[in-house]
């Protein structure tokens, strides 16, 4: 009984891994596509993410069943209940990267982003892939001090949307309104993204030490 | 034993909606100051945040203890991790409406939204309130056909973000690109402001009826 209770729990954190690695290489492949104006790339992201929401529906049906059978309480209760939450983010998670891709086809055969932010988008897509499967492994490995990193990671991420923001308010901008409105959301997508990423570590950080990130010493880090 | 069990669940659906009263009015609140540019206004949105965040950390708190405690199975197991979703679409709602806030107080003494635009951010702004009033009372009711209603009149949201959009591609949008920035965040805070409106109503839907809103037949409305 405890051996099949395990497995499932095991199950359910696969699931989240599984779902994790799906939204970060969904996030790069969005990025690609979304600096190379690359449709086909495009829809291939768009439809890959019917899987992450499938995966989601299935990890909260597993979630739902362990409570009723098993009745867990304490730190594997705050487990399934994390779970839930975890789940949540990464399905969002999957929802930014299709937006990614569908802002590149609404734009297609031009290209989104101009060149002079392309380097900045690059990083900022490949910034928020990295810490997607940083997210994937501390969910594996539950380990605090890694999750304390991803959060220190992700300020990198506030850097880079204020050089979008700088670039935007700059009397120079030459890219007219709709490539500015274009920009705003594609910067504002890779940051939601990347907190998403922050939220599953915090989550794990809370399950793990029983206290919200905010709430550790900088010295745990 | 029973009647403290459904006090409980009674405690959790009561501070559903009261987060869910909360950001309807701070949603309120954030559309007036942003398009008064009233500062003392924007702040009180800013910090009321805080109370809407310690509602859902006092919610899930609950709902972790109503789990262990009575180990709810069937109906009432869904209806504890519906609530722990819908917390988590509130919360995120209540930091929507504090991003307006937020961006009211950026431009100030400036004003965010330009005349030509703000009949129809006040209409977003009010139809977002609304939504989420109904949703309240949704919680209250489990009313399957006024949560149907509520993802209907969320289709007005996405017309008036539609609406925002042209201006902002129009080629005569005289009012430079700060501005075209500023009103593309605010459109989508307002439109995501009211997903989760719909979000909660479609939780619901599923906590009553087994189905997911998207598979409901149009006849159940």
């Amino acid at each position: 009984m405890r051996e099949a209770y395990h497995a499932e729990l095991d199950a359910i954190s696969d699931g989240l891994v599984e779902m994790a690695n799906l939204v970060g290489s969904a996030i790069g492949l969005a990025t690609t596509a979304l600096l190379d104006a690359d449709l086909q790339l495009a829809e291939s992201v768009i439809s890959t993410d019917a899987k992450v929401d499938d995966l989601q529906r299935d990890l909260e049906n597993r979630a739902i069943a362990v409570l009723a059978r098993q009745q867990p309480v304490a730190t594997d209760l705050r487990q399934v209940v994390t779970s839930l939450r975890m789940s949540a983010d990464l399905e969002r998670s999957g929802d930014l990267a299709q937006h990614v891709a569908k802002l590149t086809r609404m734009r297609h055969p031009q290209r989104a982003v101009p060149r002079d932010l392309r380097r900045t988008v690059l990083e900022m897509g490949q910034l928020a892939q990295r810490l997607m499967a940083q997210a994937a492994e501390v969910i594996i490995t539950q380990d605090v001090k890694a999750a304390l990193q991803l959060e220190q990671d992700d300020d990198r991420m506030d850097e880079l949307h204020r050089v979008i923001f700088q670039h935007l308010m700059d009397e120079k901008w030459q890219h007219g309104v709709e490539t500015a409105v274009d920009v705003t959301l594609v910067g504002r997508y890779y940051e939601r993204f990347a907190d998403h990423a922050v939220s599953v570590a915090q989550r794990l950080i809370y399950l793990v030490t029983g206290e919200h990130a905010d709430e550790l010493p900088p010295t745990a880090l």
